[in-house]
């Protein structure tokens, strides 16, 4: 087991020199803090004790010993209560929500940050404050006044926590199939049906749980036009804001699952007796739209898990490369053994964490930017403008950046060699953890579905080819003397994006909808690997102005290096990848059932 | 937890067509036996029968319960004791082996499909009888006719298994670094030391386990070239065949893993008394020559459980994505929901998974087949040039195969969506088990190292070259009319082939060892991935000289399909992987340890 130390460094990097800290601080929302450079640091070096102090030690063990259903609920492993409450008391849980309701309204650049510090320490500790993150914008969107004042201040302070209770066992992917019922009955409804996969959906570790509930009214129309949104608290909760009766919604079992342990994936039944209280959110019929804002706010977030889980195994895998003892140098037969760090092949695995780990934090950075940019810019086109972006962005971010941070989490576990297959060791907690990301809040297919379909048509392309336009601006800027680090990325990134314009024109010409659905997802993978790729192009590019003399020339040294391994080794998977879509579904489809 | 169908019409396929049995059965050594298409029909449903009746339904009961060290040693899991002892009765440890030692000395062409069979039931419990395997051959092959005669009988019939004993905590990778005593007394040695990983190194399945042991005798010269090979009995073996006194080898404790959870993974101490008296094989100090004789085995056979796990991981999928509902057809908004396969996504990761393991089957077959040749061919030129195609390509199935069948379980897991993360699904077990896979008897970078050091290097590249020049010829045969699914599967492979030569030619020319090693795992993929599209596309030609009434057309129709996949979306990854090996290991190697 691997300590975590958040690396600062470079969050500090690509928060104010990547994404722009500068841009965000000057939003008129941000007038009355100080969110410059010194706040960022300050919100980073206190986050990382609490996640390297206090979080990551309790990773392992919430592993191996994982959660228990009791009579009285789900008891969370050992040392995750006390966690909980030091990370409330620390205010973490609000620093990105309004101040109105106790947050502290800080940028969505910076909570992006400790949310991946989270993730990274524990992300079965994590999933809870993620899940609350999205019930409490829920209920901050859609919700009444007075619900917003009856529950949000605690659960902004963490004192409460939210859920998402969407899934039932014929409802996963496809929402329009819930059956759970909600009934009125006066000023509120009686809901029966039951959930599955609740994530936190039953824990002791506070005094209340919100869950968010999509329910049908008895009249409601089929499909996703009949679905609506529900609060149902475990406590009820009286108008003074104290605990009332127990609400009739119980976890009724645990999932056994390949990962994430510690964090409690339950079965909840609502209405096994009288039927569960619960009270409607905005309007009937519309839950589905809301059930999109907590669901784009989790896929973001799951997007940053993939990152975190990158990271934390990339600084395994280091420490034990730096460590292990194996072979000579390549080539020299005698002399002193070399640790492992020296093989060219150790080299290449870590490389190539290190540089998806960047490429992946540079693009989720750049999203929260434009997140805080959408919700806060006083021009509404502006906004309108980073909104467009962020919708295009966030299916990119959450399909790309699980589906990588897997394969990263599987080269820490490989660098390893036979002590990675080992539990003790920790790395393949990492990648048991981490293959949940590709599939919960939306597989990558459907994320790519979302890409493909919806994202890339809502303006005929217009916004993605708004952001082929800027990846060819900063090709345009990149200009190098030949021979210098900054050709070959220049080089890589042209080619590729090329190829994502390519890719993107086929998209958009009359395909039928099974072909565009059959290749979406090398889609994706190629949209991420670009816009991967030109954040580290824009960070080596930013390197590149720095005087030979700065104090950290070796820290930005290696941004371009880190960018030229890119542009040699990761983006060449453009080619593939567009060639694979431009020969669309025919094959992919021509199989009957019966000749699989 | 699914069921195990044996593929035993495609085995059928892939044996009589695409490696092709005739050239085998037509070797002198099989002239006493009809090895035809009949009898390896008759192996096959046989096999099948055991490893789906017997082996399968253990796998996952083996994976909750595991193993345990008692006072008295290894406990298997429940049934797994019984199972062995029906492996045994039925014959199927020896169907490879010599008829002298009393195997059924049958092709290891039919032999591959058994072990695929095996290790598609129950990965775990066909570890005991792969490592036997191994443990043979070395015997077999040097040691003296005394120890053949002692050993090999109850071996072969599997009343025994044998062991490989060779890492130790320092030893991995390379075992240079070997540190185990042998101390020579009388006409024997003593045994001392402690080694790691051992593979059913201790079970109370059989009467005695035969393990084989690298050590060092006193004067030995440092490095390789002293090492030598021991065999030493756990119960010492009487001159007249009967068991001897317990000797000083044990279990101490075993690994907790990520997966083959029912395989015991033991720690061995040697010569905690008075050292554990053991026998040397051959001559002192070839030890390594003569643990490359078991290591060959081995990775071959690891090679197969890549494809294995596939395989079991696509009939799982298969059977979930038509049996589960969810969601309308694409671009339909009403009426009735449909099964999952009908999505293009799942359509296209189950394509993926279908090409991917037949071009494995093909690759692992031919590659069989060539070592039946290697070893049966009355022409010693034949057999030196079947052995360095053997040799060439054993590499590329132990890495690119392992590598393969990991992506293949992953995407196993994904097609069951939530559903796949829950340990009761039985799918996560496929992933967790075959993550080893690429780890152990020599990881894919050592794989790589050995194919783009020794074998490409041992004739300056003419086996790769004859290669290459081999798959040409398959291209040249594929006369399509403009339009037909051949046309695409030729320009595909055309293409790829070419990238293959391409990236040969760069690492055959003058590089430093260091960029030739940086890039080495990209080429071995590179090759994998081609000479699996050389089978599919072999496999494509045979069935475009099928009539169209052919009674089994629907069959052969899904080959040409599905190398028309492999074709389009595939092999496009050539040409990143490509790119990449020609921009070599400047940009992996140029960070300073404390850059990372």
């Amino acid at each position: 087991m691997t300590a975590y130390s958040a690396p600062t460094r470079d969050m500090q990097f690509v928060i104010n020199e990547v994404a722009g800290l500068a841009e965000v601080a000057a939003l008129p929302a941000f007038a009355d803090q100080d969110v410059g450079p010194e706040l960022a640091e300050a919100v980073l070096e206190e986050a990382a004790k609490l996640a390297s102090g206090v979080l990551a030690p309790l990773n392992h063990p919430g592993d191996v010993q994982g959660v228990r259903l009791g009579p009285e609920g789900v008891i969370p492993a050992d040392g995750f209560a006390r966690a909980y409450q030091k990370f409330v008391d620390g205010g973490w849980n609000g620093i990105g929500c309004a101040i109105d309701h106790g947050g502290q309204g800080l940028p969505e650049l910076l909570n992006t940050a400790t949310q991946e510090m989270w993730n990274s320490a524990n992300m079965s500790f994590a999933l809870c404050p993620m899940l609350n993150g999205g019930a409490i914008e829920a209920i901050n969107s859609v919700g009444s006044e007075a619900q917003k004042a009856l529950y949000l201040p605690k659960m902004v302070s963490g004192e409460w926590t939210g859920t998402m209770n969407l899934t039932e066992s014929q409802a996963g992917s496809d929402l329009s199939a819930v059956r759970a019922r909600a009934v009125p009955e006066g000023d509120h409804y009686r809901i029966f049906g039951q959930k599955i996969f609740i994530t936190w959906g039953e824990h002791n570790m506070t005094d209340n749980t919100i869950h968010l509930v999509l329910a049908r009214t008895p009249d409601a129309p089929e499909g996703v036009r009949g679905i609506s949104l529900f609060i149902v608290p475990k406590f009820l909760v009286n108008p003074d804001g104290s605990l009332g009766e127990r609400n009739d919604v119980h976890a009724v079992s645990l999932e056994h699952k390949m990962g994430i342990h510690a964090s409690p994936t339950c079965v909840m039944a609502f209405g096994d007796k009288d039927g569960a209280i619960g009270y409607l959110v905005g309007q009937e019929n519309k839950g589905l739209a809301y059930m999109f804002i907590m669901m784009n706010e989790a896929r973001f977030k799951v997007g940053l898990q993939g990152l975190a889980i990158g990271e934390r195994a990339y600084q395994a895998a280091l420490e034990y490369a730096k460590d292990r003892v194996q072979g000579r140098p390549v080539g020299v037969k005698s002399g002193d053994r070399v640790t492992i760090i020296h093989h060219p092949d150790v080299r290449r695995m870590l490389m190539t964490m290190k540089a998806l780990n960047e490429a992946m934090r540079g693009l989720g950075y750049v999203v929260a930017k434009h997140l805080d940019l959408a919700r806060y810019h006083p021009d509404p086109e502006t906004r309108e403008r980073h909104q467009n972006r962020v919708d295009l962005l966030i299916p990119i971010v959450k399909g790309w950046l699980s589906e990588t941070g897997i394969d990263v989490a599987s080269l820490g576990v490989q660098i390893h060699g036979g002590m990675g297959f080992i539990e003790e060791t920790g790395t393949c907690q990492h990648l048991r953890d981490s293959r949940i990301t590709t599939i919960y809040e939306g597989t990558t297919g459907i994320q790519a579905a979302d890409l493909a379909g919806r994202k890339l048509n809502m303006d005929k392309g217009a916004s993605m080819r708004a952001l082929i336009t800027e990846i060819g601006e900063t090709v345009a800027e990149l200009k190098p003397a030949p021979g210098e680090p900054i050709a070959i990325i220049r080089a890589g990134l042209q080619e590729a994006v090329a190829k994502l314009a390519e890719a993107t024109d086929w998209m958009l010409e009359t395909h039928s909808a099974e072909d565009v659905m059959a290749v979406s997802v090398d889609y994706l993978m190629l949209a991420g690997f670009v816009c991967g790729g030109w954040q580290l192009a824009r960070a080596a590019h930013i390197a590149s102005q720095k005087r030979k003399d700065d104090p950290e020339h070796v820290f930005y040294e290696a941004k371009t290096i880190t960018a030229c391994f890119y542009a040699e080794h990761i983006l060449p998977k453009a080619t593939g990848l567009c060639a694979s879509i431009k020969h669309g579904g025919a094959s992919i489809m021509a199989l009957t059932e019966e000749q699989f």
